[in-house]
């Protein structure tokens, strides 16, 4: 028996989340045009290193592409809550000036999951193990949400 | 002794909801060009009568001067159940397409008020008695939410 390399770290692809991001990725390809491309390409706009973060300017609005991608993020979250709790999380986001604003997943009457952002501009994350779990601790965070209030929930 | 008439109706303008409806209209007059104005004026695009409302198509997207009054009225209306209940209330508004939307009110972990919008290029009120009305009844409805649910109001 040999034990498993503790640096061998589990595929981020495989995660929940990132295979309902993928999904909505590629239903927007209705020409086929992406069929080559891998899944990781296709998540490629999400991924900023820290070095290119430095370089956005953060000033005036963020652009539209990034503010769509902020919203798929949550969409995918919201559609990860459903898979993993078979409640659907419906996600509202409201851009206030700037590339401030707010995020609300919600289940019934229940806030499952909200968070400020800040410096969308710069939206994006170091690699796809980072996109993996930052995903997958929002869907965490909103499954335990609605452990603590099933009856708000369902309301 | 007299007998109040049945159909005296309490003046629209006094209700909670109408009073902070109009401070939101006053306090966007940094120049007091609307001084002048009684408080019924100020809220005159409000109100859209069944015939002009008719008059009004309802294709392509509403013009933002609508939209304005769309979150204007649940702007007041959260601050309203903030008044009634002293918990805050954020509205987040979401237009899809065409007219068509959501807005939620949320307060802590609470969605104390939740309404599908449609055809908002109409968007608008027979009279100040119907706008006064329409506002408290969210409110009522909000500040009945949270007595359901108080713990999730306040978590």
């Amino acid at each position: 028996m040999t034990l498993a390399e503790p640096t061998t770290a589990v595929d981020p692809m495989t995660s929940p989340f990132m295979k309902v991001l993928v999904a909505l990725q590629r239903a927007e390809d209705a020409y086929g045009v992406w069929e080559g491309k891998s899944d990781a390409e296709l998540l490629r706009d999400f991924i900023v290193t820290k070095e290119q973060r430095r370089e956005i300017p953060i000033i005036s609005d963020p652009d539209p592409d990034v503010l769509a991608r902020v919203e798929k993020f949550y969409q995918a979250v919201g559609l990860t809550i459903e898979r993993v709790t078979g409640l659907m999380a419906s996600p509202m986001m409201k851009m206030s000036h700037e590339g401030f604003g707010r995020v609300v997943l919600t289940t019934g009457k229940l806030v499952v999951y909200s968070k400020s952002l800040r410096d969308v501009h710069r939206f994006g994350f170091d690699d796809l193990a980072k996109l993996s779990s930052e995903g997958m601790k929002a869907v965490d965070k909103a499954a335990e949400t609605i452990a603590t209030y099933p009856e708000v929930a369902a309301a």
